[in-house]
């Protein structure tokens, strides 16, 4: 799985029949900084995943991709490959608190 | 999922009886352009995708890869890794709309 | 699926005994040449996959990964990753012809 | 698989139902230097993986991705695409162990 | 698949039960040299691989990766994502032969 931040949503009117009504959100991967893992930096990559759980723009969550994308009770035999399981409220590194959701002004 | 342009086709005569009569269109997966996300921008990269939508050259599409392409109702158990799954109308980022397939002259 | 070139071929005496008799040929993915997409060049990466066409080198071909390698009547249920399922004989982009195999001199 | 080592965790409150229990780790994958191969040097990257061996910060683990990451007793159909499978004791390229656990200070 | 070379092992005491037993390999995937594809070079990748085949460290191997990893009659059904599935004695790229096990002294 990766930590992206949700960035955004598509609209898609056409499309395969057993897609209508899913949540379609642009996220963007995130990644430890290196050398030190101090922070989560932007990756500059772009995917669309399934929102079953509410998310918004600015929340940072964890993404299942591949097939395991069809393994959660809603998405089961949805031709995706990329869906949101969880949002993120701490990511900790070693002894630090890199990232904590309600102190995000995001 | 990601993105992607269709940019053309690919005729193959000589292919694995059951990829008979699909249309094969090149794509070029696309991202929103790092640091502000403003616009869609090509990666130069180039895929080939099944479509069962009627999509046509110019469309951004939204492309499923792996083994759930094959979960669609037409290419249940295709030996395929990537299917176009919707037409992308509309991408929103933020509170702007960065595409919008009507105004686009493409 | 991607288009790659065929470059060569592998030799293995020693092998899981399921992969006994298939060819293994050696391919290059092409992908279009940024950004004006009007012909095919080569990626430097490399692969191997399984052939049941009868392709020969300097062919460019389609090639499906993953899970649905597996997916063509021959290949069922083999331990591989990569086959090759159609021979490409032209790719066009808008309206131009970028490949077509008549005219290729290889 | 791959090498990696764990460098924190993942709390995430609100997820799918399936996922409540289990530890999510943060790894980054590790490479052998070239072109001498005689050390593990760290590659920037970022996976979040389920741990169901007890590993700790600090630990250099072995990741499986994909589906086959639902193939352990524990994590079976559950929406995840990599696991820890094993806690790294030793690394040896060809005469030299590059790791060994017990020397590390880490 | 893809041509790796075999650099070295891993020992790993504690692991999910079902991986007891199985000899784990470090690897290196190697590719053709552009623009020429004259010989095969090092990628500076690492992978960790099960090996069912007896091979030893200097060898070039074929290596699957993903769900059909689990595709040979001894891998079925493991939490592993990649395997080797045959030694590589011979790379022939169009007329000329790139590697051959027999001459390398390796």
């Amino acid at each position: 799985m990766f930590v992206a931040k949700v960035t955004g949503s598509i609209v898609a009117t056409q499309k395969v029949e057993s897609m209508r009504g899913w949540k379609l959100l642009m996220v963007e991967p995130y990644r430890l900084e290196p050398p030190d893992n101090k922070k989560l930096v932007a990756t500059g990559r772009t995917f669309v995943a399934v929102d079953t759980l509410g998310t918004g723009v600015g929340d940072f969550v964890l993404i299942t991709q591949g097939s395991s994308a069809r393994f959660t009770p809603e998405t089961n035999k949805l031709p995706i490959d990329a869906v949101i399981i969880g949002i993120v409220d701490q990511v900790h590194i070693e002894k630090a608190c890199v990232y904590h959701r309600e102190s995000q002004t995001q």
